[in-house]
C-alpha cells in the first residue's frame, strides 16, 4: 500500500470516537481541504453528562442524542463511519475495524472511558454503571420495576430492600443520580401507588473519601451533602465496598440489604490505548506530550477521557469532562489544519503550541432546584446555581430541535414533579419473596 | 377460599389488559364503589396506532406510551399491577398471575393481539412485526443500520438489497410503514451519506389481496395506492410469500432481493383466551355474546382485539381498531357499574343491552401531507385527510404533556424533514460482503 504524495491526494484524518473530543475536532477540521474519517461504535453523538436524567426517567434517549452523521450533514469532507476500531497499527499507519485497515495520515484518538469496578467486573451485573443509553434504560428499568415488586411485595424486609437504593460514588454523576432517585420517590411517584409509600424508600450515596465532589471546593461539597440531606438522601462516607450481591453490598462488616445498587465510582480509558504500545496511567489512559501527540508519533495524538493530559501552566491533571475532551479535540483539530495549511503553501510548519485547559468552571446538579456551582470565581449552591446548571445545559445540547424538547421537557418535570418516561423497556418479571393476599 | 358477601365487602373487577379496551373499561369504574385491579405485563399504555412513528425514527417511544398508574393516579379504587396472567379459571373465579391466584367478582380480558405468521413463525426473525415499543426499537435499528451498511458495502448486489425495504401486509400500519420509509429515505437522510444515494432506495409493499386497506372503501385504496407511488412506494398486489430469509422473500417463483422485510400482515388474539374452554374463531379471538359476555358466564367479558364481536344491527364484525376497543370498553365498564349499583340499591339489574359499534370513520396516514379517509359520509384524500388524521391522533393522545411533546415533534419532522430520534440502540454490526477500498 504506497502512500500518494501530497499534494495530488487529500490528506486523510482519522477521528475514533464521535464524543465531545472527536465532535469538536472534526468541526475544526470541517470544510478543510483535507479528508475526514469519524469513526463511532454508535451512530450518534451522546450529552453524557445528561445521562442520569433519561436514569430518572426524566428525559427520552433520542433527547441527549444527536445523529453524528447529522451533525456534519453540510460538511461534505467528513466521513462519518459506524464500526469499532480494534487497534491501531503505528508503524504503518493504520487503524483496523472488523479486521478491515483504513490508513491515516494524523490519527486523533478519543474512545473515551467506561466504568472500572477496580479489579472486580463480578459486580457490574448487580451495580450497573451510567456510560451509555442502554445503561441509562436499564437503571430506569431497575429503579421503576423496584417500586413495582414492593408494591406486590408481602414481606416486610423483602419489601424495604426493594425501596432501598445505593449509589456507589459521590462524584457528580453519584450525586446527581441520588438527587434524581429522590425526587422520583419523593415527589413523582407517591400519588401511583396504593400499598406502599414510596416517600419511605431509603437512597444511600456511599463514597470511600471523606467529602462529596472531591473535584470541587470543600465549600461546594459541604453545599452538595447539606442540599442532598435535604432532598433525604443518606450520605455514608468514609465507606469502602468490599461486596456487592443481588441483595445488598458489603462494606466491611457493615450491609445494606438492597436490590438496587448503582456504580458511579470510577471509569478507565477506553483499552484502545493498550495498542499503541506507550506508557498509560493506571486508569489506562495514554500519557501525552504537551501537544497531546504520542512520544514519538507527532502524527497521532490521543484526547478527552482517553488521554491523561497535564496543563503545563497549573501542572494539574486535566479533569475528565466534557469541557476538557471539547478544549482538547478543538486544539488538536485546529493545530493539524493549521500545519495542513503551511505544507499547502509550500511553508514549513509552525512549532506546535502546548495546549493549556480554560477551566470555566464545575456544575453539579442535585435535584429539583438545587446545583453547586464553582465558576466566574464563586462558590454558591440552591436555586441559582441550579439556574446556570439548566441554562448552561440547555445551550451546549447540539442542536436546536432537542433545546427546545429538552427546555420543555424540564419545565413540565420541575413544575409538576412529573416524568413521563416512566417507560419499563425489557425484562419486568418479579420475584417476590412472599405474593400479596389479595382475597 | 369463602367469598364475603356483597355490600360488606367491595366487589372485585379484575381487568387484563391495559390497552384501549381495558383502560376505557376502568374509567368508566373508577371512583365507584367497586375495587378494580388493572393488570398488565407492561408498566405502561401505550399508543400503538402510532407506532410506526417510533420504528422510522420520528418520535420518541415515551411520546406514545403513558405509565398506567399515572392515568389512574387520582382514582384510587384502580389497583394497578404489574403481572403476565397466565390463564382464567371460569369456575373459581380467578385468575392466576405467575402462579399467583387473583380473584374476581366481574372479569374483562382485553389482552389484545399479537402478529400471526399463518403458521410460519419462523419467519419472525426476518421480518419482524410492529406490536410492541421493542418492535417499534428494532424495526427502527434495522433501518437504519441498513442505510449504515449501505454506505460501507462495495459490492454492487449486496448494496442494493440493503437498500431495499419490503413490507408485507397492505393494511394500515403497512401503508403507514411503507410510507415513512419512503420520507425517509427520499427526504430524511439523503445529505446524511457521502457514497450512497438514499434516494435510490427501493421500498415494496406487498400485499396478497388486489387492493390496498380491503377495510376500506374502494375509492381510497386507489387514493392510498396512488399517493404511495407518488412518495416512490413500489406496491406489488396480488403477491403470496412463499418463504422469508435473511437475504430475500420468496413469492412462488419471483425472489425479491433485500435484507430488510418487515411484517404487517395478520393479528392474531392473545392466548390467554385458549384457557377460557369456549368457542374461538380462527384467529383465536372469543366468540362472545351479544352484551360482550362469553357463553354460560354473564360475568367474564371479552373485549377489544382479543373478542370477536359481531355488531347485532349491521350484522358485520367490528374491526379490530382503537375505537372498537374503547367503545366496548366503556360499554362493559358502564354495564357492570349500573348492574352493581342496582344491586347496591336491592334492585335487580336492568336487563342487558347488546353492543352496537358506532364507526365514526376511517383514516390511515401514508406520509408528509398524505392520507386516505372514510369519515363523515365522506371519502378523500391528501392533505384534508392528512389534517384530519394528524388532529384525531394528538386530541385522543392520552396526556397532555405528550400532546405538547408530538405536536412539536411533528411540526419538526414535517416542516423539516427531519427526523430526530434516529439512535441505532442493541446490536450495531455489519458484516459486509466487501469491505470498501478507501485506499
Amino acid at each position: 500500500m504506497t502512500k500518494t504524495t501530497f499534494p495530488s491526494k487529500k490528506k486523510r484524518i482519522v477521528i475514533v470516537g464521535g464524543g465531545f473530543g472527536g465532535v469538536a475536532a472534526a468541526k475544526k477540521l470541517a470544510k478543510a481541504s483535507v479528508e475526514v474519517a469519524l469513526i463511532d461504535r454508535r451512530n450518534y453523538h451522546l450529552f453524557q453528562p445528561l445521562l442520569y436524567q433519561v436514569a430518572t426517567a426524566a428525559l427520552n434517549p433520542s433527547e441527549i442524542a444527536s445523529p453524528i452523521r447529522k451533525i456534519f450533514r453540510n460538511s461534505k469532507n467528513v466521513h462519518v463511519g459506524l464500526g469499532e476500531v480494534e487497534c491501531v497499527d503505528l508503524a504503518q499507519k493504520e487503524i483496523f475495524i472488523q479486521g478491515e485497515s483504513l490508513s491515516f495520515d494524523y490519527l486523533i484518538l478519543a474512545a473515551g472511558a467506561t466504568h472500572s469496578y477496580f479489579g472486580n467486573d463480578g459486580w457490574a451485573k448487580d451495580a450497573p454503571g451510567l456510560k451509555s443509553i442502554e445503561d441509562a434504560t436499564e437503571i430506569r428499568r431497575r429503579i421503576l420495576l423496584a417500586f413495582e415488586a414492593a408494591e406486590l411485595e408481602e414481606e416486610a424486609e423483602a419489601r424495604r430492600a426493594r425501596l432501598t437504593f445505593v449509589i456507589i460514588g459521590g462524584g457528580p454523576t453519584g450525586c446527581e443520580l441520588a438527587g434524581a432517585i429522590a425526587e422520583v420517590a419523593r415527589h413523582s411517584l407517591p400519588e401511583d401507588f396504593r400499598r406502599i409509600d414510596t416517600k419511605t424508600s431509603r437512597i444511600i450515596l456511599m463514597d470511600g473519601g471523606d467529602r462529596l465532589l472531591r473535584g470541587f471546593p470543600e465549600e461546594c461539597s459541604t453545599s452538595a451533602l447539606r442540599q442532598l440531606e435535604s432532598l433525604g438522601v443518606e450520605v455514608q462516607l468514609q465507606k469502602r465496598v468490599t461486596k456487592i450481591s443481588d441483595d445488598g453490598v458489603n462494606c466491611g462488616e457493615e450491609f445494606f440489604a438492597t436490590n438496587n445498587t448503582f456504580w458511579a465510582a470510577g471509569v478507565k480509558a477506553s483499552p484502545l490505548g493498550e495498542s499503541l504500545g506507550v506508557p498509560l496511567d493506571r486508569a489506562g489512559r495514554v500519557l501525552v506530550e504537551n501537544d497531546l501527540s504520542i512520544p514519538g508519533h507527532p502524527h497521532v495524538f490521543v484526547i478527552g477521557d482517553q488521554a491523561a493530559i497535564t496543563d503545563p501552566e497549573t501542572d494539574k491533571a486535566v479533569p475528565g469532562v466534557a469541557q476538557g475532551a471539547i478544549q482538547s479535540g478543538a486544539f488538536v483539530g485546529s493545530l493539524i489544519r493549521k500545519e495542513l495549511e503551511s505544507l499547502n503553501r509550500n511553508q514549513s510548519p509552525p512549532a506546535r503550541d502546548a495546549f493549556f485547559y480554560f477551566d470555566k468552571g464545575n456544575l453539579a446538579t442535585l435535584g429539583r432546584y438545587k446545583a453547586v456551582a464553582d465558576a466566574l470565581g464563586m462558590k454558591f449552591g440552591g436555586f441559582p446555581a441550579w439556574f446556570i446548571w439548566a441554562a448552561v445545559h440547555i445551550l451546549f445540547l447540539v442542536n436546536f430541535r432537542n433545546k427546545v424538547a429538552v427546555a420543555w421537557t424540564w419545565a413540565w418535570t420541575y413544575l409538576r414533579s412529573d416524568r413521563n418516561a416512566r417507560l419499563i423497556i425489557g425484562d419486568n418479571t418479579i420475584k417476590l419473596k412472599q405474593a400479596p393476599k389479595l382475597d
